[in-house]
């Protein structure tokens, strides 16, 4: 059975060639519920202007992305670090989503320390898991692929996301389930009923696993149904975990931002009706 | 405490812009012990030729790379390349090493069954591995990083390489650990010790973790001390396993490829007594 755009939320990310009322006119023509943004756009167009255009076309924001990189050691720069997470949280707030994306950093420059790295994660949400209770916004912790593991993000499975994660409260740090990142892992489909159980999924993401990989290996999130995850299995694991929520997809991907943006998100739109339930 | 050479190997991949007979003789020239050897040139210089030439020379073959493809679903295809694996068994006995390393296979086109992938790979160990043990030599699954999951290896951790092999003895079937595929992850430190306890350690291999990778992502791996990976670390973590084996250094990389051969493998020498302990 097919599924329907009723749970269906567009990461602006997708396509990002469209401007922010361009996004919100092609969303309501298309029947489009829900979108996830970045605070670059939101900045380009305001916040409160955003917020106000999403809020008078009757969208739902369903995640801002994001905040993070945590893993520095200089004093100066995890002061600065948490400043600009703290900004991520208001402007989650003032959007109307609940949900803000953390993706945590990768090593810092000439260190080897993946620990080190992680554990300097765990301190920066000590310090910001309450600053987010306190203006309704929840933590996600996103576990990247491990190809990024050096340069982006060192936290890579979602077991890794949920041992950070549990040292807070579920209302304050949860994790990012995206297919993109934890499809190889025959241990997600565990982790994810351990993140459901303690309430701790508070986002899930689609992307497609495509090669061969582009250089750089950021802008080559294959098309709903054209790579090597099967979408129905993993929208089954965070169900069967109790999520009920949006399912975003999210695409980075030269050869879709060079196309028509209203093209790109009426085709994401008929895949994800053809490959979730 | 710096290492030596003593325990060193060159894996001819590293270096493949020299013949058989120039990389003999720069080993000679710089006291290099091992090779690690690819079929491919082997065969272009022919499998008698070869092993004369590297016993004459008083080498050891530390492993024959490479066996392995073993996820195809038609019965053909299947039996063919189990049929070319027997054949790379016999080629390893002939060059005189006890290890044959295994590269498992992606996803057959159009499939998105990871778990099936895994369980043929099961299917070819259990017809492999006695052939293996009757010419002495030892299998040595190799866990791919994640990010070849696709299109190359469906077993991307040492958890899942041992828990194939291990349902074989382990002078049939062991692991390849090799520190640019498993250094992201953190179980790995006691998946080695599983490794070791149960005599499973076959072979143990170097790279560094070098970021941005190139596209395609399969020849950019790092020179010993460049990139992202302690050595020490995970030399410690394979010898307190019990491996005392030869440690190979094998890189894919274009850059270094370009250069003149001889020069990569003083400087290849020269970064894993650097970098060793």
């Amino acid at each position: 059975m097919t599924g329907s755009l009723s749970r269906f939320s567009i990461n602006q990310m997708t396509v990002k060639q469209l401007a922010m009322p361009e996004l919100v006119d092609a969303c309501l023509e298309l029947g489009v519920p829900g979108v996830g943004l970045w605070r670059e756009p939101v900045r380009t167009y305001g916040l409160e202007a955003t917020a106000k255009l999403i809020r008078d076309a009757g969208l739902t924001v369903t995640t801002l992305c994001r905040g993070g990189f945590f893993t520095a050691i200089d004093a100066a720069e995890r002061a600065k670090a948490l400043d600009d997470n703290r900004r991520a949280v208001e402007e989650a707030a003032t959007l109307g989503t609940e949900v803000l994306v953390l993706v945590s950093g990768g090593l810092p420059t000439g260190s080897k320390d993946l620990h080190g790295a992680r554990e300097r994660i765990a301190d920066a949400l000590a310090e910001l898991g309450p600053y987010a209770e306190q203006h309704g916004v929840r933590l996600a912790i996103e576990p990247l692929h491990p190809m990024y593991a050096s340069d982006r993000c060192v936290v890579s499975t979602l077991t890794q996301a949920l041992d950070l994660a549990e040292r807070f409260p579920a209302h304050q740090v949860g994790v990012t389930v995206d297919t993109y990142h934890i499809w190889w892992d025959d241990r997600a489909p565990a982790q994810i009923a351990r993140a459901g159980a303690s309430g701790r999924i508070h986002t899930f993401q689609l992307a497609d696993w495509t090669t061969p990989l582009p250089e750089g290996v950021l802008n080559g999130r294959g098309q709903i149904g054209d790579g090597a995850i099967d979408m129905r299995e993993w929208q089954g694991y965070v169900e069967a975990a109790g999520y009920t929520g949006a399912i975003e997809v999210e695409l980075f991907n030269d050869a879709l931002w060079a196309r028509d943006g209203r093209e790109v998100l009426a085709e994401t739109a008929e895949r994800f009706v053809a490959h979730t339930a």
